[in-house]
């Protein structure tokens, strides 16, 4: 199997990827195609042993920066590291796509060029949710802003197979985020998309709480992309307040600096189990073709983890799956 | 001034609810009318010392658990004392209704009995949020589930005034819940409202992301009760999580455990500073009347907190604010 690797993506440039990029294909015994600008690729591999990995190189002339209008750039810049890496996917190059580069314009050039799968309504970003128990998968996590209830029936249909698929769950409960627990709590949407999933052979549990995803009540939390975003964006900007907020209070008392010090493993720890790097990254869920979005400030090790992400939905036939389910 | 308070809610019973009506009195000069049984708050009267302090008894045979439907039961429970101090408010023998009883019911029984204001297309329930540099004001958390452009205009009104009179903010920045920082991104009902508010005289400062509500980029956080009800218990959710995963971080480790020990006010310091209690409730604004629902695992402290919004209120003329701002 071979996977494209976006080597310009990504807040820290060249190195992360490339190391990350080199770490899989040696684990995973995956190819990895590395696309972008030759010489600065070629320079950095010249760092690495390439005994024993497969590794390819793909040229791409333009960059499309992490500030850049995602829709316009995705359009224009035909010869940046993420349309060519798009392209080799619809062409049937590469089995997958991975980048930690501008998101949006990773989203963009998907459902540009690869386009939806027949029968997908719309298409849907998701993304893994670390819980107190492991992780949940959440989609739409920005999209599909406005959505119908055929939508949101489809999303839960996308994110079982990705939760079974890639996550290796087996019969992931599927809840609708909402605003109690009870059928018939929530708005119009959720109410009426309630009904879809509950007719459908989904494991599905009913409405959840935004205070119970921690919780890890679901495995696959349906939501529409206005809401989800929100959802995932509250979830980081609480667990940032949270941390600053203890910091702030441990500098203020001399003793309880010391008690950091002995708590730091702890502290540590907690951090890493909501730190998303860790986790792989997003997917856009629908359109014909894997594309994965690392984190933007991806380490190496994020990069590994997106591309285990690729190769698990590449393995597992997610496309196949969600093309089945929608039908 | 006289405000009624529910000598029955909460969680803990009538305790706390005297005890922090009595420190009211006491602190404010304000009379507190205690509603519930009247031989049960005469026994638990009975041990404090009343000297100086302004209080009454108004009987109400009933009483809403804070497990019953809440409409069903604010329309069935005609003597209890969340219907009768509603009721107090509507007659004018009271300024305001205190509560930390079942709160869909005080919210139910306030629509109900109370009704809407002049010109208020839909009431919204608004909460006071901890942020890393005070508190901030969301609004609508769960009242009105599926809402128009112009019901979002009017809760930017209706939070403004809040913020102006009740907390004290002199021109508070007003925020509209939304996905990204641009005009134009968001779901078709927040392009809407944008423009009621860009329109409007508030101190509109555009959309407010979720991850920015905690660093309080606005005082008044202006979405839809459905968003808004994810919002928040998204917010408890995840201050949860943060604590048991530390919680269990710490336990596996027998030097932090010590860490721990001595970073415990730090510790503590973090909890209160996101505990609601503090803060003094819920509101329900758009209502022709003051209802305050004070938080359910209510304290004196939170009582007494939850008074001195409702004396806020009043004080600040905030029914009269909100009235000339929808018109």
């Amino acid at each position: 199997m071979r996977i494209a690797l976006d080597a310009m993506g990504g807040d820290r440039g060249l190195t992360p990827a490339i190391e990350g990029g080199l770490q899989a294909a040696r684990e995973f015994g995956t190819e990895i195609a590395l696309v972008g600008r030759q010489p600065e690729i070629e320079q950095e591999l010249a760092r690495h042993d390439l005994s024993g990995v497969k590794v390819s190189m793909v040229h791409a002339s333009e960059v499309i920066e992490m500030d850049e209008e995602p829709g316009a750039a995705a359009h224009a810049k035909r010869d940046s590291s993420i349309v060519v890496g798009i392209h080799m996917v619809k062409s049937g190059e590469a089995a997958a796509f991975v980048s930690a580069g501008n998101s949006g314009a990773i989203l963009a050039a998907a459902q540009l060029y690869l386009g939806r799968l027949p029968g997908v309504r719309r298409s849907a970003l998701g993304t893994v949710y670390p819980t107190l128990h492991g992780r949940c998968f959440v989609l739409d996590v920005g999209a599909t802003t406005d959505c119908k209830p055929e939508y949101l029936f489809q999303f839960g249909v996308m994110g079982s197979a990705y939760a079974t698929g890639v996550l290796q769950m087996s019969r992931p409960r599927v809840g609708i985020l909402s605003t109690g627990e009870e059928e018939g709590k929530g708005s119009l949407l959720v109410k009426e998309a309630y009904q879809l999933l509950k007719a459908s052979p989904l494991n599905f549990i009913g409405n959840i709480e935004g205070k119970d995803v921690p919780e890890q009540l679901a495995d696959v939390v349906v939501t529409d992309g206005f809401t989800g975003n929100v959802f995932i964006k509250t979830s980081e900007g609480v667990a940032n307040l949270l941390i600053q907020v203890m910091e702030r209070e441990i500098k203020r008392r001399p003793q309880a600096v010391l008690g950091a010090l002995l708590a730091r493993g702890a502290l540590k720890a907690t951090k890493a189990s909501l730190d998303y790097a860790d986790y792989g990254g997003a997917a856009r869920l629908g359109v014909n073709g894997i594309a994965i979005v690392a984190h933007g400030r991806s380490s190496a090790k994020a990069i590994k983890s997106a591309i285990r992400v690729a190769k698990q939905a590449v393995d597992s036939d997610i496309i196949g799956t969600i093309n089945k389910g929608v039908q």
